[in-house]
């Protein structure tokens, strides 16, 4: 039942010679790949002007194109940057393999962490950012905005869990729409502008532009700044997913990461100068998009193309993370930071558990913050930013180690963006702190610590398991030196004690049943009971006043009449009722299944479940028509 | 750990024979039975206003009158059918158990359901009055309502999970106070009332009655009965906790039954005529009890006594339902219509799956309904008012089918009781249908549904469990005729395995080493090592290109190759990794215990769960200091 329905949802199982097939060309690479970068635009400039403009007014604007600007030479050290990663790291050049690979574990972990923070946030901020735009376009859709996201959000996470080559063939055509719709609005925008055709935002919604004029700060510009870099979340995308890449894998990279920093350059610019032409004021419940475009086009075909573009990019800007997080996490836990969970394919090819791990998150995050893009972001980029300094420094040390062909050069490129990146970590983190990123800070550091402690648990027992060489020797399987003794712990006489009594015989001559009952009366019925079955196998009953039963077991095996010899194995049989329902699951094996878990903590206990399947009988009002019997 | 903490915060475990130290006598057994019953004056009269009121404005008071006049008459008629049925079911006569008796099973788990549903909503109603109560006093405190009422519902869970007699000491005395107080308080606001001392509550408040003056309809009086009728909630509780009593245990039940009924004829009367007097408005933040004793005493002590005693009594009121409802769901329990485990006493002597079941349900209702006592009642005394009427009836037909005795002059008492608790279901159902007493109505017959379902699930795996005279044989255990072969799932070769496999020596002569491997490169590499031990267990690997492992070992059961003989039991060793931390567990055993849930499904199949312990390396910069060994 659960496996059809699970077919439904998310496809037939795949083999593992699939996965070849899933494999991105520069065409499907760069939608699925840019879409976090080239969506930043639906939210980036607006959440500079929400800096802004409460404070200095109109002058915002201007400010607005220093720091795009800014922003924009940000992202063109941050290519040049990556191109060297990703020649250096074919196999992947992620921030948390660099890092590792170049500083060692802990900044590589720290890298890895501050990533998979990022990831989870772009996912949030994404959807947040992608119901807005519905809810600008469709006002009445506001009050609903959690319901909408929680909504994407889980056909996201179905979509991935199909598996990464139908999501590519579906999710391809989209962005190339939206980067056409968005050159179309900035071209169309700047004419109109200049032919004097479109009116101000504020002036169309009688909303008019805040005549404060305080003292333009430096932190001002700084915070402003900061929310602004969350356009430059996407970048690292290319380098983290360089194996999914068809061949020649490195030069296919390169070229999307060009033609992505170039899309953001030309989209992310142009949004900015219509913010500053039409006076875009930012406001809950409608996006500074949608009023440009608003302004531009009226109420007509083409605002609502601009919506609907707009919310699937951003859908397909989540969907990025949902192929990063899973591979991140995954070599996070091949190396042993991570549950091994982790690195499981699922059935469809893809790291199931990563994308639900993913999706339970995100989800939580969007309640908490009610899917307000504008409350999320002070959480935001700076994990990513973390990770990029590390990154770089990683690959400045590898050339200045290496000192390998021109490698000046490349050190140069990557010291300068190690500074350039460490510097905005340092803006990000002040300017940030009190608003949200403290969360952040404190997070890091915690899975950090976490990921240490879970490679330093699997390191002690992989020590703990490996054999001797003295132990790789028949002689040590072969010889039966110890006796192996069975405990039948019986209720009441019945089918289920039966078969196990009969079990226990064949696995050992030393076969006790064993019996805890509440007092003296109830012991002597199950005895006398007993007795008609005149076996061999003695019988021994313990009387529990606590009414507990792990107790008395432990205090026969250690009594005296037991004789219990250092080496012995004892095997408990715990008959146990294996019904169809789930409902029908609760109505049994409460102290079974209480005592098979107690006793795994005793070394020379093995605890044989055998079970019983008994008809649950479904329907209310029929009888059990034949009674069910075992073939033994 | 968990052991120690829960022993602080409910005691140590009492052993079976201090059960009858458990025991009420009168004295101790009137507060704690008395308490729901006399409570419901903090509310009662309240409720009937509530209706009145905002449509007939000041007449409301004279209906009051007569309709807390026709619930005392009612409470009367309550009073003489319980005596009768305490007399007659001296072991406890509970709804349930005197339908069950008398009109068969369906009507007996219906009172039941009833009966349950009720005590739940007696918690959740309890609790919020005796928090309004608390807020009234303190208004501040109001908009934390919900957290107030969970916390105190924690602390009543608590106690009641520490065991019965603790709560009779403790809770003994405030009843009594209560008691004193409200009687006080009724005798000096009459005496003020007449010596013309005392202002009215609307002329104190400047919170005028309203003018309107409809017509008095009789779905109008009805409503507010309806509403009033939750004041008898609690005579119930004697008769079904009459094997709590000392001995003599009848007449000891009777008389806290005429006490409780003095009570609260003396008390809710009294409220009323107050309410009628000193013209009390209903309004939110501030209870019509309040209101009252505000304008006798002013804002002196005694106002706050009576408010701390009014929410202390009310809290009482919710522990009624905590001896009455874990007892109900053991009664029916064990007559298997409820899951075994609520008939299990816990280590205090308490029903604590009851308990916890209860707090959790009623702690779920405070949450949905905000702690409004107003939002509560119309769900509230219809559960009671249904079981009433099948007790009553169960009664009177016990009378006319034994013909026994005074059995005419009973059975008139008994007829006259279901008459008139039926009416008063029919005029419950129907004035407060729409304001929530359907989903009562829905949820009866689901329980009684689902109640029947699981005592036919109960019937049909005792039938299937039971030995034929046949099967009680020694010679039925005693012969081994089917052949035990056992598998040994290994993923790689480590101390785990090598445990396995040497166990696996010990319990059979048909040892398989069972390996799956995602492709041939893997499985040629585990054959390799395997070669190494030199052992004569053979090892078979399977190719798994969907990365399962349970079909695999499925199709290699059913192989020829196997040579599978019905009658051959399979035993399947699983080396399941146990960790000394919980975060510790998440990291380990993820495919064995998927595989040890799917392989119960199978009649033949022994799942042995083999333990290893590990040491989890708790300190995170600490090397293992020495290696862990096995002494086998």
């Amino acid at each position: 039942m659960f496996e059809k329905f699970k077919q439904v949802l998310i496809g037939k199982p795949l083999q593992n010679e699939d996965i070849h097939g899933q494999k991105y060309s520069v065409f499907l690479g760069l939608p699925i790949l840019s879409s976090d970068a080239i969506s930043s635009v639906a939210y980036a400039s607006e959440e500079i002007l929400i800096v802004l403009i409460p404070v200095i007014g109109a002058l915002a604007y201007r400010e607005l194109g220093y720091l795009s600007a800014a922003i924009i030479a940000l992202l063109l050290i941050l290519t040049f940057s990556y191109r060297q990663t990703i020649h250096a790291y074919p196999n992947g050049g992620g921030s948390y393999i660099v890092a590792s690979d170049n500083l060692g574990a802990i900044p590589g972990v720290t890298a890895g962490a501050s990533l998979a923070v990022d990831y989870i946030l772009t996912v949030a901020v994404s959807i947040s950012s992608g119901t807005a735009a519905i809810t600008s376009a469709f006002p009445n859709l506001f009050p609903y905005t959690v319901p909408i996201c929680l909504i994407l959000l889980l056909f996201i996470m179905l979509g991935n869990l199909r598996g990464i080559r139908e999501s590519s063939l579906l999710f391809s055509i989209p962005p190339y729409i939206f980067i056409l719709t968005m050159i179309t609005t900035i071209v169309v925008g700047i004419v109109r502008h200049f032919a004097g055709i479109a009116p101000h935002v504020a002036a169309l919604q009688g909303n008019p532009m805040p005549l404060i004029s305080q003292p333009v700060t430096i932190f001002l510009i700084l915070s402003a700044f900061s929310n602004g870099c969350s356009a430059l979340t996407g970048v690292e995308a290319v380098s983290n997913a360089i194996p999914n890449f068809q061949k020649p894998q490195v030069k296919n990279a390169q070229r999307v990461l060009l033609l992505l920093s170039l899309f953001v350059l030309v989209i992310f610019g142009g949004v900015s100068i219509l913010a500053n032409f039409y006076h875009a004021v930012p406001q809950e419940g409608n996006t500074v998009l949608s009023q440009i475009s608003y302004s531009i086009y009226g109420n007509g075909p083409m605002y609502y193309v601009v919506q609907a573009t707009t919310a699937i990019i951003l859908l397909m800007a989540a969907n990025t993370s949902y192929s990063d997080f899973p591979l991140l996490m995954s070599l996070i836990s091949r190396d042993g930071y991570a549950p091994r969970q982790l690195s499981h394919r699922g059935d469809r090819l893809s790291f199931s558990n990563g994308i639900i791990v993913l999706s339970v998150i995100a989800a939580i995050l969007i309640v908490v913050f009610r899917g307000s893009t504008n409350r999320l972001i002070p959480l935001y980029a700076i994990g990513v930013f973390i990770s990029f300094t590390l990154s770089q420094f990683g690959m400045f040390k590898r050339w200045i180690t290496k000192r390998e062909g021109h490698w000046v050069h490349k050190a140069i490129i990557n010291g300068v963006g190690t500074l350039v990146t460490g510097v905005v970590v340092l803006i990000i983190g002040t300017t940030k702190f009190p608003k949200g990123a403290w969360v952040v800070v404190v997070v890091i550091p915690i899975l950090v610590f976490a990921m240490l402690k879970v490679k330093k648990h699997y390191t002690s027992i992989a020590k703990q398991l490996k054999l001797e060489p003295e132990e790789i020797d028949a002689a040590v399987i072969d010889q039966t030196c110890y006796r192996n003794r069975v405990i039948v712990p019986i209720e009441s006489l019945n089918r289920a004690s039966i078969r196990a009594l009969k079990y226990a015989r064949t696995i050992s001559d030393h076969v006790v049943a064993f019996n805890v009952s509440i007092d003296i009366e109830s012991g002597e019925k199950v005895k006398k009971n007993y007795a008609m079955l005149h076996t061999d196998i003695p019988l021994q009953v313990q009387y529990s006043p606590y009414r507990k039963i792990m107790e008395p077991l432990l205090e026969y095996i250690e009594s005296e009449e037991y004789n219990y010899k250092k080496g012995d194995m004892i095997t408990v049989i715990l008959p146990e009722f294996v019904v169809e329902k789930f409902w029908q699951r609760i109505l049994h094996n409460d102290s079974g299944r209480q005592l098979s878990g107690q006793l795994m903590k005793y070394k020379h206990i093995v605890v044989a479940r055998m079970p019983l399947q008994l008809k649950g009988d479904g329907l209310l009002f029929r009888n059990a028509k034949k009674s069910y019997k075992n073939n033994d």
